[in-house]
């Protein structure tokens, strides 16, 4: 079955200047599942010539063409100019989108300034596609039996425009595809142990395609298999899910896009359980991640920042004698600080972590990347577990939180 | 004066896949300030034809070209044989290049796996570029005037041999541009502020060029004109930084790429203080920027995570009253707030984040995004900030954190 292809236009100078591209990983993934494939992508400056070349190009490779950025009402926004440009077609002001922008700004009671007037241009032959966040329309050009649509570049406007064109794309291209599609996320395992078990599906499953993405100590694995028909698909990807979920399905923290911390809070809610956290070279980022879930008070309490040994003796009970024989990178004072958090919230479950985040203050006996980890609860249960980890403070910071997160989520069983 | 052009290529399929592709913004700056112009990127995945065609195109449009990814040792690593391919050369087995992968890891006591031996082909013509980080060399070309570089894919072993190579960059095609470049990060201001007041810089340098980038609540802007000659560089920068710093210097926390947590931890070490958090809604987010910089053990010494009222009484000593009277999030939550956990950790500075992150939890008076900030000390002195910030709930979390470190910056004096 040939699978269709999309290439990614985006449009805008600070792209080529310092700002972070984050489109192409946002919609490559989207695009899979759907049944696409992105091909290629492809970032010009705000540049007539540039863009018409991109899009010229990007058309001659794929069968959608995506352009992202340069709507606005400015004079540097051109997309649409050089999509004109691309195509052969022509630009008109179209007064029932002029109606609709300024709609929008009478309802934020704001007057229009007359820049965007360039805004209500519509390409000739093109759908317009309706922008819920912002005053950007997209718009939807066929062409030789391709397609090329227009998004604007905020994520806050593009994603939800995308998310609405879609189905159309599907109809319009993959309507013969019939993707099945599953994806999970594995904590607690390196990349390379993840990837040497799935070796085995991935040879059972010669035609599909698999993504292996491995970030802060997650791994995200995700495969797409065409299916004969329609109403095979279920059934295609019940196959491909236990096949996968056979291999990894222990490191599995949950399928989809579901983050550890999500995991996590939703096992914490579905058991009742509170969590309060202990952290010493991680100085605030394991309640940082587990509050970033919306929702995450009805299960957190709070915790200790114990950066100074001061502070784990007086705030968190640490005794200083066991400070003075294990040192503070010791699985003794993980597991004390974890009891120690645990009394001083009255959580049901105290998680702790301590270790040498570096460059500085490593030992010959500890080493930067050595981190002690202990949960402690519920009831009096208590786990520690010894990480050495490899690299920059960062890296050592992000996995020794996400190995914390995984053996609390362990602890409070499957 | 002609700016030399470089373009970029990006190869490897994860970046088609899901992989967020941060090298074009680290690559964009770096350039700049060498006095290049970034004019375009592409991604491409481990497909000869597509890295050919790429390369090529890359090739008709800029002084240089840097390839980065695919220099690795498995079947899929392909850029040699497609630069190769690109610039119509051979690709020939070097023995004293495997000799060096050799000792790299005979260094780590493993063995050579025979894969590897891909990474010792060199392009006929090349210069290697050694990597300090990482078995797979890098090479330079020179063709027709131009330049092409092959680089690793991984940041930590790119980064390294980019800022090693780009002297010679310089010398062979930016020899005759002498940029004067200014960077400076600012703070506790809107980007849109930020903006107007830098319209007039832009408007007396008009042969400069200017990038604002805006993230998290900080601003970073650059600028780079290009002077006559290396002799009046240094002149003109002086004068440029004069201007902005004339323009924006209130809300500067420091130039070039100092983050507002190293500008204030620097500032926390020569007034030699030391600094304590007391976090709500922002659940450690605070302490963990504050400790994501090395050394910062030395000023920091921790602090109270009071996601529940609970632990705000009994840990922070929030008195109930209080709490009950104006709720967890108002000023003199925060106030009291940071009083306790000086008071808990002896800290000289307390500070203190409490408010709505959402996207639940927002009532009419109390609206999410409405957070209040609280600096007590040095010495008796309390500063209290009220936020409104728009935006989801990591938007409300990051910009409140980056305004706390910055009244704690301020709250230390100039």
């Amino acid at each position: 079955m040939k699978v269709p292809k999309a290439a990614l236009v985006c449009v805008g100078s600070e792209l080529l200047s310092g700002q972070v591209n984050t489109h192409q990983a946002w919609l490559s993934v989207r695009l899979r599942r759907a049944g696409f494939d992105l091909t290629g992508e492809a970032s010009v400056p705000d540049d007539p010539k540039a863009i018409r070349a991109a899009l010229k190009h990007a058309l001659s490779e794929a069968d959608v063409v995506i352009a992202c950025g340069g709507l606005g009402p400015t004079f540097d926004d051109i997309t649409r100019e050089a999509a004109c440009a691309a195509l052969d077609r022509s630009l008109t002001f179209d007064p029932r989108l002029w109606k609709v922008i300024r709609a929008r700004f009478a309802r934020y009671r704001m007057s229009v300034p007359e820049e965007n007037k360039r805004q209500a241009m519509r390409i000739s032959g093109a759908e317009i596609l309706a922008n819920t966040a912002g005053s950007a329309p997209g718009q939807l050009l066929r062409a030789r039996g391709r397609t090329m649509i227009l998004l604007p570049g905020p994520p806050s406007e593009m994603y939800p425009m995308f998310e609405a064109v879609l189905p159309r794309l599907v109809r319009l291209h993959a309507r013969r595809v019939h993707p099945a599609s599953f994806s999970v996320r594995l904590s607690g395992v390196p990349e390379s142990i993840a990837d040497e078990r799935l070796d085995a599906v991935r040879a059972r499953w010669p035609e599909a395609r698999f993504t292996i993405l491995a970030s802060g100590g997650e791994v995200s694995f995700h495969a797409t298999v065409l299916s004969k028909s329609a109403a095979s698909a279920g059934a295609t990807r019940a196959r491909l899910r236990a096949d996968i979920m056979g291999a990894v399905g222990e490191f599995a923290h949950g399928e989809g896009d579901v983050t550890l911390e999500e995991a996590l809070g939703k096992r914490l809610k579905e058991r009742r359980r509170t969590l309060a956290v202990a952290e010493s070279c991680t100085g605030g980022l394991l309640g940082s991640r587990v509050t970033s879930v919306a929702g995450s008070s009805s299960y957190f309490l709070g915790g200790i920042i114990s950066y100074a040994n001061a502070v784990k003796i007086r705030r968190l009970g640490v005794p200083a004698r066991l400070l003075d024989r294990h040192g503070a990178v010791s699985a003794q004072c993980a597991s004390a600080m974890a009891r120690g958090v645990r009394r001083a919230t009255g959580a049901d479950i105290g998680v702790a972590v301590t270790g040498v985040a570096g460059p500085g203050g490593g030992t010959k006996k500890k080493p930067v990347g050595l981190v002690f980890l202990a949960v402690c609860g519920p009831q009096r249960a208590e786990r520690t577990r010894r990480l050495e980890i490899h690299g920059p403070r960062a890296t050592v910071r992000d996995r020794a939180v996400t190995a914390a997160l995984r053996l609390t989520f362990d602890a409070l069983g499957p």
